[in-house]
Protein backbone atom coordinates (compact mmCIF):
# COMPACT_ATOMS: atom_id res chain seq x y z
CA UNK A 1 0.00 0.00 0.00
CA UNK A 2 1.34 3.74 -0.70
CA UNK A 3 0.42 6.88 0.24
CA UNK A 4 -0.71 9.24 -2.02
CA UNK A 5 0.19 13.34 -0.58
CA UNK A 6 -1.99 16.06 -2.46
CA UNK A 7 -1.28 19.42 -1.16
CA UNK A 8 -4.21 21.62 -2.22
CA UNK A 9 -4.85 24.90 -1.51
CA UNK A 10 -7.56 27.78 -2.27
CA UNK A 11 -8.50 27.83 -5.93
CA UNK A 12 -6.78 25.32 -6.62
CA UNK A 13 -8.16 24.04 -10.68
CA UNK A 14 -10.38 21.45 -9.68
CA UNK A 15 -10.06 18.68 -12.34
CA UNK A 16 -6.07 19.01 -11.49
CA UNK A 17 -6.85 16.91 -8.40
CA UNK A 18 -9.94 14.97 -8.71
CA UNK A 19 -9.02 13.50 -12.43
CA UNK A 20 -5.49 11.90 -10.64
CA UNK A 21 -7.74 11.06 -7.35
CA UNK A 22 -10.10 9.03 -9.53
CA UNK A 23 -7.40 6.91 -11.26
CA UNK A 24 -5.19 6.38 -8.20
CA UNK A 25 -8.68 5.97 -6.30
CA UNK A 26 -9.30 2.97 -8.76
CA UNK A 27 -6.69 1.03 -6.87
CA UNK A 28 -7.78 0.98 -3.35
CA UNK A 29 -5.70 -2.19 -2.23
CA UNK A 30 -3.00 -0.36 -3.84
CA UNK A 31 -3.53 3.52 -3.12
CA UNK A 32 -4.08 5.75 0.09
CA UNK A 33 -5.29 9.12 -0.20
CA UNK A 34 -4.46 11.75 1.47
CA UNK A 35 -5.51 15.19 0.81
CA UNK A 36 -3.85 18.00 2.84
CA UNK A 37 -2.96 21.83 3.33
CA UNK A 38 -1.15 23.93 4.59
CA UNK A 39 -3.23 24.27 8.03
CA UNK A 40 -5.94 22.18 7.31
CA UNK A 41 -9.65 22.61 7.23
CA UNK A 42 -11.82 24.13 4.42
CA UNK A 43 -10.15 24.87 1.34
CA UNK A 44 -12.20 26.41 -1.48
CA UNK A 45 -12.09 27.13 -4.93
CA UNK A 46 -13.43 29.13 -7.57
CA UNK A 47 -15.57 26.69 -8.78
CA UNK A 48 -17.98 26.24 -6.08
CA UNK A 49 -16.01 23.25 -4.10
CA UNK A 50 -15.43 23.27 -0.73
CA UNK A 51 -12.92 20.50 0.57
CA UNK A 52 -11.92 19.31 3.86
CA UNK A 53 -8.41 18.63 4.69
CA UNK A 54 -6.06 17.42 7.11
CA UNK A 55 -2.50 19.85 8.27
CA UNK A 56 0.44 18.75 6.34
CA UNK A 57 1.93 19.35 10.08
CA UNK A 58 -0.64 16.50 10.94
CA UNK A 59 -0.36 13.69 8.33
CA UNK A 60 -1.55 10.07 9.27
CA UNK A 61 0.83 8.85 6.92
CA UNK A 62 4.27 9.13 5.17
CA UNK A 63 4.15 10.25 1.76
CA UNK A 64 4.95 7.68 -1.06
CA UNK A 65 3.65 9.58 -3.63
CA UNK A 66 3.28 13.53 -3.95
CA UNK A 67 0.51 15.29 -5.88
CA UNK A 68 0.98 18.53 -6.83
CA UNK A 69 -2.32 20.68 -8.65
CA UNK A 70 -1.88 23.48 -10.24
CA UNK A 71 -5.33 26.57 -10.95
CA UNK A 72 -5.19 30.00 -10.31
CA UNK A 73 -4.51 30.33 -6.70
CA UNK A 74 -0.88 29.04 -7.41
CA UNK A 75 -0.43 32.79 -8.58
CA UNK A 76 -0.70 33.36 -4.49
CA UNK A 77 1.20 30.46 -3.01
CA UNK A 78 3.95 30.63 -5.40
CA UNK A 79 5.17 33.91 -3.12
CA UNK A 80 4.54 31.94 -0.08
CA UNK A 81 8.19 30.68 1.55
CA UNK A 82 6.52 28.44 4.06
CA UNK A 83 4.92 27.02 1.05
CA UNK A 84 7.55 26.38 -0.96
CA UNK A 85 9.51 24.96 1.90
CA UNK A 86 7.36 22.70 2.43
CA UNK A 87 7.26 21.18 -0.93
CA UNK A 88 10.29 20.98 -0.85
CA UNK A 89 10.50 19.03 2.29
CA UNK A 90 7.56 16.71 0.95
CA UNK A 91 9.62 15.97 -2.44
CA UNK A 92 13.03 14.66 -0.68
CA UNK A 93 10.67 12.42 1.45
CA UNK A 94 8.42 11.51 -1.64
CA UNK A 95 9.92 8.07 -4.07
CA UNK A 96 7.69 10.18 -7.01
CA UNK A 97 6.97 13.62 -7.08
CA UNK A 98 3.67 14.32 -9.82
CA UNK A 99 2.55 17.75 -11.14
CA UNK A 100 -0.29 18.40 -13.30
CA UNK A 101 -1.12 21.57 -15.22
CA UNK A 102 1.04 24.54 -13.39
CA UNK A 103 1.66 22.53 -10.64
CA UNK A 104 5.00 22.35 -12.07
CA UNK A 105 5.25 26.07 -11.85
CA UNK A 106 5.67 25.65 -7.88
CA UNK A 107 8.02 23.03 -8.07
CA UNK A 108 10.19 24.97 -10.42
CA UNK A 109 9.94 27.79 -8.44
CA UNK A 110 11.22 26.16 -5.04
CA UNK A 111 14.29 24.64 -7.25
CA UNK A 112 12.74 20.79 -6.84
CA UNK A 113 12.84 20.62 -11.05
CA UNK A 114 16.23 22.11 -11.44
CA UNK A 115 18.43 20.46 -14.30
CA UNK A 116 14.86 18.33 -14.93
CA UNK A 117 12.81 17.86 -18.19
CA UNK A 118 8.92 18.57 -17.66
CA UNK A 119 5.95 20.34 -18.86
CA UNK A 120 3.32 22.50 -17.96
CA UNK A 121 0.21 24.07 -18.86
CA UNK A 122 -0.04 25.36 -22.37
CA UNK A 123 -2.22 28.52 -22.00
CA UNK A 124 0.21 29.86 -18.68
CA UNK A 125 3.41 28.70 -20.37
CA UNK A 126 5.03 31.81 -20.44
CA UNK A 127 4.11 32.59 -16.48
CA UNK A 128 5.53 29.17 -15.68
CA UNK A 129 8.90 29.16 -17.59
CA UNK A 130 9.39 32.51 -15.87
CA UNK A 131 9.54 30.24 -12.58
CA UNK A 132 12.98 29.11 -13.00
CA UNK A 133 15.48 29.02 -16.08
CA UNK A 134 17.52 25.73 -14.44
CA UNK A 135 14.12 23.84 -15.62
CA UNK A 136 14.43 21.92 -18.81
CA UNK A 137 11.02 22.77 -20.07
CA UNK A 138 9.38 20.69 -23.15
CA UNK A 139 6.31 22.40 -23.97
CA UNK A 140 5.34 19.65 -26.36
CA UNK A 141 4.00 16.95 -24.61
CA UNK A 142 1.27 14.84 -22.56
CA UNK A 143 3.83 14.68 -19.90
CA UNK A 144 7.41 14.34 -19.04
CA UNK A 145 8.82 12.00 -16.89
CA UNK A 146 12.45 12.01 -15.34
CA UNK A 147 13.69 10.43 -12.45
CA UNK A 148 11.13 10.39 -9.84
CA UNK A 149 9.04 13.43 -11.43
CA UNK A 150 6.04 13.46 -13.65
CA UNK A 151 4.61 16.47 -14.69
CA UNK A 152 1.88 16.93 -17.20
CA UNK A 153 0.71 19.80 -19.29
CA UNK A 154 -2.90 21.07 -18.63
CA UNK A 155 -5.74 19.64 -16.39
CA UNK A 156 -7.48 16.74 -17.95
CA UNK A 157 -3.46 15.76 -19.49
CA UNK A 158 -3.19 14.71 -15.62
CA UNK A 159 -5.45 11.97 -15.83
CA UNK A 160 -2.90 10.69 -19.05
CA UNK A 161 -0.09 10.70 -16.91
CA UNK A 162 -1.70 9.26 -13.73
CA UNK A 163 -2.26 6.41 -15.70
CA UNK A 164 1.15 6.39 -17.21
CA UNK A 165 2.31 6.60 -13.95
CA UNK A 166 0.56 3.33 -12.88
CA UNK A 167 1.34 1.72 -16.13
CA UNK A 168 5.07 2.28 -15.01
CA UNK A 169 4.73 1.25 -11.25
CA UNK A 170 2.59 -2.09 -12.37
CA UNK A 171 1.27 -2.90 -15.90
CA UNK A 172 -0.38 -1.20 -19.16
CA UNK A 173 -3.13 -4.17 -18.64
CA UNK A 174 -3.85 -2.54 -15.23
CA UNK A 175 -3.84 1.11 -16.16
CA UNK A 176 -6.37 -0.14 -19.40
CA UNK A 177 -8.46 -2.12 -17.15
CA UNK A 178 -9.34 1.48 -14.81
CA UNK A 179 -9.62 3.57 -18.09
CA UNK A 180 -12.42 0.79 -19.37
CA UNK A 181 -13.71 1.17 -15.61
CA UNK A 182 -13.87 5.03 -15.72
CA UNK A 183 -14.94 5.05 -19.81
CA UNK A 184 -11.75 7.36 -20.07
CA UNK A 185 -10.81 7.39 -23.45
CA UNK A 186 -6.73 7.06 -22.38
CA UNK A 187 -4.33 8.70 -24.45
CA UNK A 188 -1.20 6.53 -23.81
CA UNK A 189 1.40 8.10 -25.80
CA UNK A 190 3.21 10.83 -23.38
CA UNK A 191 5.01 12.79 -26.66
CA UNK A 192 1.47 12.80 -28.53
CA UNK A 193 0.29 16.39 -27.89
CA UNK A 194 -2.74 17.76 -29.50
CA UNK A 195 -2.93 20.99 -27.71
CA UNK A 196 0.55 22.13 -29.28
CA UNK A 197 0.38 25.09 -30.78
CA UNK A 198 -3.84 24.29 -31.36
CA UNK B 1 -27.07 33.53 -14.86
CA UNK B 2 -28.07 29.59 -14.39
CA UNK B 3 -27.84 27.72 -11.42
CA UNK B 4 -26.69 24.22 -11.35
CA UNK B 5 -27.36 22.00 -8.72
CA UNK B 6 -25.15 18.92 -7.98
CA UNK B 7 -26.90 16.49 -5.80
CA UNK B 8 -24.59 14.39 -4.06
CA UNK B 9 -24.10 11.56 -1.18
CA UNK B 10 -21.97 9.28 0.82
CA UNK B 11 -19.71 7.29 -1.93
CA UNK B 12 -20.12 9.07 -5.12
CA UNK B 13 -17.88 8.44 -7.66
CA UNK B 14 -15.47 11.11 -7.72
CA UNK B 15 -15.04 11.91 -11.54
CA UNK B 16 -18.88 11.91 -12.63
CA UNK B 17 -18.95 15.39 -10.21
CA UNK B 18 -15.63 17.13 -10.81
CA UNK B 19 -15.33 16.23 -14.59
CA UNK B 20 -18.80 18.12 -15.29
CA UNK B 21 -17.87 20.64 -12.42
CA UNK B 22 -14.86 21.90 -14.14
CA UNK B 23 -16.55 22.42 -17.24
CA UNK B 24 -19.32 24.04 -16.27
CA UNK B 25 -16.99 26.08 -13.54
CA UNK B 26 -14.72 27.44 -16.81
CA UNK B 27 -17.87 29.67 -17.81
CA UNK B 28 -18.39 31.24 -14.27
CA UNK B 29 -20.41 34.14 -15.70
CA UNK B 30 -22.97 31.88 -17.07
CA UNK B 31 -23.09 28.55 -14.64
CA UNK B 32 -22.98 28.98 -10.52
CA UNK B 33 -22.51 25.50 -8.84
CA UNK B 34 -24.49 24.62 -5.29
CA UNK B 35 -23.05 21.22 -4.29
CA UNK B 36 -26.18 19.91 -1.86
CA UNK B 37 -26.79 16.78 -0.15
CA UNK B 38 -29.61 15.55 2.03
CA UNK B 39 -29.00 17.09 5.20
CA UNK B 40 -25.89 19.25 3.86
CA UNK B 41 -22.47 19.43 6.07
CA UNK B 42 -19.78 17.12 5.13
CA UNK B 43 -19.79 14.12 2.89
CA UNK B 44 -17.12 11.66 1.98
CA UNK B 45 -16.45 8.95 -0.66
CA UNK B 46 -14.25 6.12 -1.52
CA UNK B 47 -11.67 7.79 -2.76
CA UNK B 48 -10.76 10.10 0.04
CA UNK B 49 -12.32 13.30 -0.65
CA UNK B 50 -14.62 14.82 2.40
CA UNK B 51 -16.70 17.67 0.56
CA UNK B 52 -19.12 20.69 2.40
CA UNK B 53 -22.31 20.62 1.39
CA UNK B 54 -25.08 22.85 1.22
CA UNK B 55 -28.65 21.30 2.66
CA UNK B 56 -31.02 20.76 -0.28
CA UNK B 57 -33.85 22.45 2.29
CA UNK B 58 -31.55 25.12 1.95
CA UNK B 59 -30.77 26.32 -1.36
CA UNK B 60 -29.21 29.41 -2.15
CA UNK B 61 -30.46 29.91 -5.57
CA UNK B 62 -33.12 27.92 -7.51
CA UNK B 63 -32.00 24.96 -9.66
CA UNK B 64 -31.60 25.77 -13.32
CA UNK B 65 -29.52 22.40 -14.08
CA UNK B 66 -29.62 19.72 -11.75
CA UNK B 67 -26.34 17.24 -11.64
CA UNK B 68 -26.99 13.78 -10.80
CA UNK B 69 -24.28 11.83 -10.49
CA UNK B 70 -23.44 7.81 -9.91
CA UNK B 71 -21.24 5.42 -7.61
CA UNK B 72 -21.19 2.88 -5.28
CA UNK B 73 -23.15 4.92 -3.02
CA UNK B 74 -25.81 4.78 -5.25
CA UNK B 75 -27.13 1.11 -3.73
CA UNK B 76 -27.90 3.13 -0.68
CA UNK B 77 -30.15 5.71 -1.81
CA UNK B 78 -31.66 4.52 -4.41
CA UNK B 79 -33.96 2.58 -1.48
CA UNK B 80 -34.07 5.87 0.16
CA UNK B 81 -37.69 7.06 -0.35
CA UNK B 82 -37.10 10.82 0.69
CA UNK B 83 -33.81 10.87 -1.62
CA UNK B 84 -36.32 10.07 -4.89
CA UNK B 85 -38.95 12.16 -3.56
CA UNK B 86 -36.02 14.94 -3.36
CA UNK B 87 -35.12 13.88 -7.19
CA UNK B 88 -38.45 14.23 -8.13
CA UNK B 89 -38.81 17.62 -6.94
CA UNK B 90 -35.61 18.71 -8.05
CA UNK B 91 -35.81 17.30 -10.92
CA UNK B 92 -39.25 18.72 -11.52
CA UNK B 93 -38.26 22.51 -11.27
CA UNK B 94 -35.17 22.00 -13.04
CA UNK B 95 -34.91 23.14 -16.96
CA UNK B 96 -32.37 20.19 -17.46
CA UNK B 97 -31.75 17.07 -15.51
CA UNK B 98 -28.30 15.71 -16.29
CA UNK B 99 -26.95 12.25 -14.86
CA UNK B 100 -23.52 10.90 -15.08
CA UNK B 101 -22.48 7.13 -14.64
CA UNK B 102 -25.27 5.00 -12.36
CA UNK B 103 -26.99 8.42 -11.74
CA UNK B 104 -29.26 7.26 -14.42
CA UNK B 105 -30.71 4.46 -12.54
CA UNK B 106 -31.19 6.40 -9.50
CA UNK B 107 -33.77 8.73 -12.06
CA UNK B 108 -35.42 5.56 -13.36
CA UNK B 109 -36.03 4.43 -9.87
CA UNK B 110 -37.95 7.60 -9.22
CA UNK B 111 -39.60 7.52 -12.29
CA UNK B 112 -38.36 10.50 -13.96
CA UNK B 113 -36.99 8.71 -16.98
CA UNK B 114 -40.14 6.60 -17.51
CA UNK B 115 -41.24 6.69 -21.42
CA UNK B 116 -37.62 8.55 -21.87
CA UNK B 117 -34.43 7.28 -23.73
CA UNK B 118 -31.20 7.31 -21.27
CA UNK B 119 -28.08 5.34 -20.95
CA UNK B 120 -25.82 4.80 -18.16
CA UNK B 121 -22.67 3.64 -16.99
CA UNK B 122 -21.68 0.26 -19.18
CA UNK B 123 -20.47 -2.19 -15.65
CA UNK B 124 -23.20 -1.77 -13.99
CA UNK B 125 -25.65 -2.18 -16.99
CA UNK B 126 -27.89 -4.96 -15.27
CA UNK B 127 -27.96 -3.42 -12.17
CA UNK B 128 -29.35 0.10 -13.74
CA UNK B 129 -31.50 -1.36 -15.96
CA UNK B 130 -32.83 -3.81 -13.41
CA UNK B 131 -34.25 -0.16 -11.93
CA UNK B 132 -37.08 0.18 -14.27
CA UNK B 133 -38.69 -1.05 -17.22
CA UNK B 134 -40.51 2.24 -18.53
CA UNK B 135 -36.79 3.44 -19.78
CA UNK B 136 -35.98 3.17 -23.56
CA UNK B 137 -32.27 2.17 -22.35
CA UNK B 138 -29.76 3.05 -24.96
CA UNK B 139 -26.51 0.74 -24.15
CA UNK B 140 -24.53 2.46 -26.95
CA UNK B 141 -23.78 5.81 -26.84
CA UNK B 142 -21.59 8.11 -24.92
CA UNK B 143 -24.35 10.46 -23.92
CA UNK B 144 -28.23 10.68 -24.69
CA UNK B 145 -30.55 13.85 -25.03
CA UNK B 146 -34.22 13.15 -24.67
CA UNK B 147 -36.41 16.26 -24.20
CA UNK B 148 -34.92 18.53 -20.91
CA UNK B 149 -32.63 14.98 -20.28
CA UNK B 150 -29.35 14.25 -20.57
CA UNK B 151 -27.86 10.90 -19.41
CA UNK B 152 -24.36 9.80 -20.23
CA UNK B 153 -22.59 6.61 -19.88
CA UNK B 154 -19.82 5.80 -17.42
CA UNK B 155 -17.62 8.67 -15.51
CA UNK B 156 -15.59 10.26 -17.68
CA UNK B 157 -18.49 10.06 -20.33
CA UNK B 158 -19.76 13.08 -18.11
CA UNK B 159 -17.49 15.35 -19.58
CA UNK B 160 -18.30 14.99 -22.77
CA UNK B 161 -21.93 14.90 -22.25
CA UNK B 162 -21.43 18.07 -20.08
CA UNK B 163 -19.38 19.83 -22.87
CA UNK B 164 -22.08 18.62 -25.47
CA UNK B 165 -24.90 20.28 -23.45
CA UNK B 166 -22.83 23.58 -23.29
CA UNK B 167 -22.55 23.19 -27.14
CA UNK B 168 -26.57 22.97 -27.34
CA UNK B 169 -27.09 25.92 -25.21
CA UNK B 170 -24.39 28.50 -26.40
CA UNK B 171 -22.28 27.49 -29.50
CA UNK B 172 -19.84 24.33 -30.09
CA UNK B 173 -16.68 27.01 -30.54
CA UNK B 174 -17.64 27.74 -26.88
CA UNK B 175 -17.67 24.17 -26.18
CA UNK B 176 -14.21 23.69 -27.82
CA UNK B 177 -12.68 26.41 -26.09
CA UNK B 178 -13.08 25.13 -22.56
CA UNK B 179 -11.93 21.65 -24.41
CA UNK B 180 -8.61 23.98 -25.15
CA UNK B 181 -8.43 25.43 -22.21
CA UNK B 182 -8.80 22.22 -20.04
CA UNK B 183 -6.18 20.43 -22.61
CA UNK B 184 -9.57 17.68 -22.91
CA UNK B 185 -9.96 15.40 -25.67
CA UNK B 186 -13.40 15.97 -26.12
CA UNK B 187 -15.72 13.36 -28.38
CA UNK B 188 -17.97 15.82 -29.81
CA UNK B 189 -20.30 12.92 -30.78
CA UNK B 190 -22.52 11.23 -28.18
CA UNK B 191 -23.22 8.17 -30.45
CA UNK B 192 -19.89 7.20 -31.01
CA UNK B 193 -18.81 4.86 -27.89
CA UNK B 194 -15.74 2.92 -27.74
CA UNK B 195 -16.36 1.17 -24.78
CA UNK B 196 -19.46 -0.75 -26.05
CA UNK B 197 -18.49 -4.02 -26.05
CA UNK B 198 -15.18 -3.28 -25.64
Amino acid sequence: MQTLTALIFDNFETLDLFGPIEMFGSLPKHFRIQLVSMTGGIIHNHHGVSLHTSAVTELEHQTDILLVVGGKGTRQVIEDHRFLQTLIKLSDDADWVLSVCTGSALLAKANILDNKRATSNKLAWQWVVEQSNKVDWVQQARWVVDGKFYTSSGVSAGVDMTLGFIADRHDIDTARQIANYTEYRWQEDSQLDGFYNC
